[in-house]
């Protein structure tokens, strides 16, 4: 299997440091292969803009998703950009490593999600989203550390169910352009931890890289569950009849 | 009022700049102060790491919270970071204008609040969080432009529900920091409308601002609703007795 893991955070020797060299050693003692965007080491700049480009479609307006579409065909990103998609395209899972920073993603992280997951086709758009696609057929996972306890972000936590804070990045982004989304694996405070619990938890992650093909996955609804508005179609509603879902399903 | 504007869009014609500049004049012409950091002209940079620091802790080994609660006590931040911190003590409302970008901040505004909001006290830390945060009795809002329809954003939408998808801003950022939270101002699709539908849309974002601290909000549950394990409390559980909530509460 050839895994991706994009990596976000700025202290090497950090709890998330250690998640990602566990992954890369598991993974090619197993004979995988396994590339790494260590995005503060790479000075990654997440700020998108013009600079996503070589092309201009418009020189007056910038308007990102007609610059996309523009550089899509004209083979117009920049190499910066342009390496973090023939990774993508090259992988069979994606990993996104990093600390659950304000409830989403560092903006090291966020940034190279808005410069490299661009439209016009080439990462999504023309019908290409959720379980059409581009990536249909590849796996993503969120691997996460988080400060707080584990009941903090439960059901009735105070913090919210950490299932709706990773939405966005989950259904959002992995399953938007296609992704089978992986369910997350998280790590509650690692600061806080024995060295032994540490190691612990570095083991339960090992076995989990090398399961990355049968871990559970989050099971979402298809395109064709959806009516012409996009709204999911209740069962024996007209929009649910119009192509025979309703008439066809088994009681 | 005092209103804090942070707009984060790159084009400055964009449907997001018309947004700001509507805010700013309305709101002045009514006797209100705006402060606005336009994050794009400002050419802010959004990656957290030591270069929000003027002071040290650590040099052999960066932990974000803890270089945080040292500049906090030691008058520590980068010059950068503390003109927007100023803007927030400042402030009494606050706004974040932007395109929802892959369901979230932009890159550039989830770093502006992955540098500016620290820990240690001086922005949360030390039991100041949710409705005993800094902020209490300031407001804020998410003023954002949308490019898919609004039914693809409703309850049983494709892209889920506008709630969900900013829950990690309006609770984990807005009201972790004790912001009362206003309702979203959204526009959705404003490139595809005519120019007479821009202007409505601007004349009732014009008459939002004007009503900023009047708007509807969003009520979350207070600290004193979870337990000490940060989980709510179910009316009439033990943990809900300990305090005599449930002992005094009417039936």
């Amino acid at each position: 299997m050839r895994v991706f893991i994009v990596h976000a955070h700025p202290e090497e020797r950090s709890f998330n440091g250690a998640m990602t060299r566990t992954a890369q050693e598991a993974l090619a003692a197993a004979g995988h292969e396994v590339v790494v965007s260590d995005l503060y080491r790479m000075g990654f700049d997440p700020v998108s803009g013009r600079r996503n480009f070589t092309t201009v479609r418009d020189p007056a307006y910038f308007r990102q998703q007609a610059e996309e579409a523009h550089a899509a065909a004209h083979d117009g990103f920049a190499p910066a950009i342009q390496a973090e998609q023939d990774k993508l395209f090259w992988c069979e899972a994606l990993i996104f490593q990093f600390p659950l920073w304000w409830f989403g993603l560092p903006a090291i992280l966020k940034g190279w999600v808005d410069r490299v997951f661009a439209s016009g086709g080439r990462i999504y758009g023309g019908g290409k989203w959720y379980d059409r696609g581009v990536f249909a057929g590849k796996r993503a996972m969120c691997a996460a550390t988080i400060g707080g306890g584990a009941p903090m972000y439960s059901e009735q936590g105070l913090n919210g169910p950490i299932g709706a804070i990773l939405f966005p990045v989950n259904h959002g982004i992995f399953y938007f352009t296609g992704f089978t989304v992986i369910e997350p694996f998280l790590v509650h405070g690692p600061a806080r931890m024995k060295d032994g619990e540490r190691a612990a938890e570095l083991e339960r992650y090992r076995r989990r890289v090398l399961a990355l093909g049968t871990a559970p996955t989050i099971d979402y609804p298809k395109l064709a569950d959806y009516d012409e508005r996009y709204v999911l179609k209740a069962p024996g509603s007209p929009a649910a009849d119009r192509d025979g879902a309703a008439g066809v399903a088994p009681a």
